[in-house]
């Protein structure tokens, strides 16, 4: 917060106030708990870590959204809905007046994603030394989709090359998008959205407000690139190309969005005077923005053909690699379960033999397998409870379907009302308090928000 | 194909010799396979029994439409799509003047839903002598869902028992719609379409054609009996009522029946002056319907509230019990993806301990839970397919989707242009033919349809 409220201060908007008001409040809250509230012990176990990142983003959603309550932006279910769409980095609003907000609060929003994007407790890791060593279960419940690999030892070590890697790629961004003629600020807010994937804009027509082929091409580039695991830009730093590019989720993740930019190319042509190369610029920023989750629009995207719509929702439920700053269920899971199929119709074939499935030349334990196909049910199972909450509020079966999809998948847009043109204002409370919860167990990749409703994860043992 | 011939001479509905053509096809192809195919074996692999499962299906359905074709009611896409929706008991349809067609070709599109329902396969070992005892794979082909008990030894004799239950529950079915005012052929049918829970109706506005409480609610109850297992039956009749009724699954499926029928009632009732009589007489018929996979309709549910509508599509995912005539994921599967869920959320606590996961009072191997969990994912696939070939064919998202699910769940009606008013005749015919597939990967529970891409499935050894 104190970024945003340095901006408050620069541009005097009106809301620094709001700000040293929520900076009270939490030390009021923080005090208290710092003094007489002492940890039992250092070692964390699998739950703790889960619990402590399920309870750690519901929190810092929760007093992240005080500038918003006590600047007058909107009411607590409306803040904490929009702070956690932000820390989720799915960039869905409930803010119908995007261009009339406070810059700071703007700052805000974009400062949540790229915090969100690498992770609020690996941030902690790599600026609190005293944590290293000890938090290998904080940062498993943190990260995105299964790993086989640890780039080093120390897990703080980790953290901070991780953010090294990610503050450059940013400050390009900002440098590229600013030579491409959008002004500082616009070009820091878009640049800190698209580097966490989450999608919040300073306008209310996203990066289509520019209408710059310029602006539109670098976007798309650099949300694809965000969508890429980090440990591949590591090895490529440590000049281990080979291991850096033996990658089947990055060549399935570069070949999806290469086929369905091509497909929904020709099929939007007409649209735009039946001109491909039109075309390929506003279906390889879609594509771009939807696959790495990211959520920012060029185009409507919901006056598209259904065909293009459909491939759209379909790689919402995708999403990216894992290790990237994405949601969705990730390419890896998606290539797995592919796996696991041909496994599954093979055992008609060879009944006695259990094939060991293999990725980069690594086999997958079992466990893993299990565990992912597991998962793959509870990703539907939290998307119908999502479902049916949007249906309850009104909305139709696209709409439900897709915005639930979207909340999940941390993309922020989808059809209908829910479109690039459309927002989440007119959900009752109730609904965007159970959204926002959605979008924590999407990031969280679905259990460490699950563990906190079992009792056990109360409990002192 | 018989009854519907002599349904055809007795009726003088002109089509008989539409009949007579397709026997001297099937004589003129089935006479040379006969003299100069000999099998090789005896022993039926698993891989054996799933690829003839999925070619046989294939192949009745394309002989089995050959009455349609010459008897010029429609073209061989068209026909092909109809009678692999009658076998596979969907019941959705290409044919735009229901109220039209001649007696003998609505006897036979019932005729498939009654024989497909308890399975082709099944019914050849019943009616064969020769092939009792060595067809277990051939069986476990056809069988709907995963089972955890066989009830007699020899695979003949459980086919016979099963089909003297559903022969009796069926004539049951049929005096019951004659006392209650539908005339007998009408009777005949409903009541084999209701047993097969497969749809097709000989009135364009299904039951609702009849507007009568007591048809409405004799059906409800058939349609949802027909989707229990058949083994319930079975214990019933041999007085093992302890067994017959501890089953998770059939609490399950009528307790969320209960459930769902209630939340409809209320949500619906503004549409019926407020009636909650009425409100329930068409939740129930509906509900049941849906979750049997049936596919009749005795009111246009396309036009009922978003929520309802969304209960609805979900029940169509989810299906009836394992063992009966219907489609869908089964009940069964669903329990122990929830229970996989927990154990999966209990890891967090405590790593280690691999819970055995109990269905009845019985551990359930961990193979058969893999394979469960895996088969969710294929699910979901081949539904992805289905969504795209309908998307390409110019149909919506909600279209798209429901329509998907409807054929591959083997229901029939979903939304929009596919709802209870609507069919799939403006389909192009390759789209046709592909939904026809999904259905017959849908009833024959994904896999032996799969095995036949595979070119190992077609090699000697």
């Amino acid at each position: 917060m104190l970024p945003s409220f340095a901006v408050s201060i620069a541009y005097s908007d009106g809301v620094a106030i709001a700000f040293l008001i929520s900076f009270a409040v939490m030390i009021l809250v923080a005090f208290p708990m710092v003094k007489f509230i002492k940890p039992i012990g250092t070692h964390m176990y699998i739950r703790d870590g889960m619990a402590v990142a399920g309870l750690g983003w519901v929190l810092i959603s929760l007093f992240g959204c005080l500038p918003l309550v006590f600047g007058k932006i909107c009411g607590l279910a409306d803040a904490f809905f929009e702070i956690a769409s932000g820390y989720t980095t799915t960039g869905a609003t409930v803010i119908t007046d995007i261009d009339g907000l406070p810059q700071s609060i703007v700052f805000l929003r974009s400062a949540t994603h790229w915090i969100g994007g690498m992770g609020v407790l690996v941030l902690t890791t790599a600026v609190l030394p005293g944590m290293n060593g000890q938090n290998t279960s904080l940062a498993k419940a943190e990260s995105s989709g299964p790993s086989f690999s640890k780039l080093l030892p120390k897990v703080g070590d980790n953290s901070k090359i991780l953010y090294i890697i990610y503050s450059v790629m940013t400050l390009t961004l900002i440098v590229l998008l600013r030579v491409c003629g959008m002004n500082w600020f616009d070009s820091f807010i878009h640049a800190m959205s698209t580097a966490g994937t989450g999608g919040f804009s300073n306008r209310g027509l996203s990066i289509g407000y520019y209408n710059n082929v310029a602006v539109d091409i670098v976007t798309s580039v650099f949300m694809l690139l965000f969508g890429v695991s980090f440990t591949v830009y590591f090895r490529i730093l440590a000049r281990d190309f080979k291991q850096a590019f033996k990658n089947q989720e990055l060549i399935v993740y570069f070949s999806l969005s290469a086929v369905t930019v091509t497909v929904i190319a020709f099929n939007i042509r007409p649209l735009y005077d039946n001109n491909l190369g039109q075309g390929f610029r506003y279906s390889f920023f879609q594509v771009s923005s939807i696959i790495s989750t990211t959520g920012f629009s060029s185009a409507d995207f919901d006056l598209w053909p259904n065909l293009s719509k459909i491939i759209l929702f379909l790689l919402m439920i995708i999403g990216s690699c894992a290790g990237s700053t994405a949601g969705g269920l990730k390419v890896i899971r998606v290539v797995l379960l592919m796996k696991l199929t041909a496994r599954e119709i093979g055992k008609a074939f060879s009944p006695r033999k259990v094939k060991v499935i293999k990725m980069d030349g690594k086999s997958v334990p079992e466990d893993m397998l299990n565990h992912i196909s597991v998962f793959f049910f509870v990703y539907m199972l939290i998307a119908a409870v999502g479902v049916l909450t949007l249906a309850i509020s009104g909305y139709d079966i696209t709409e439900s379907i897709s915005g639930s999809v979207a909340c999940l998948s941390n993309i922020g847009p989808a059809f209908g009302r829910f479109g690039p043109s459309g927002n989440f204002a007119a959900l009752p409370s109730a609904s965007k308090v159970i959204m926002a919860l959605i979008m924590l167990a999407g990031r969280l990749e679905l259990y460490p928000l699950l563990v906190l409703v079992f009792p056990s994860a109360w409990r002192k043992n």
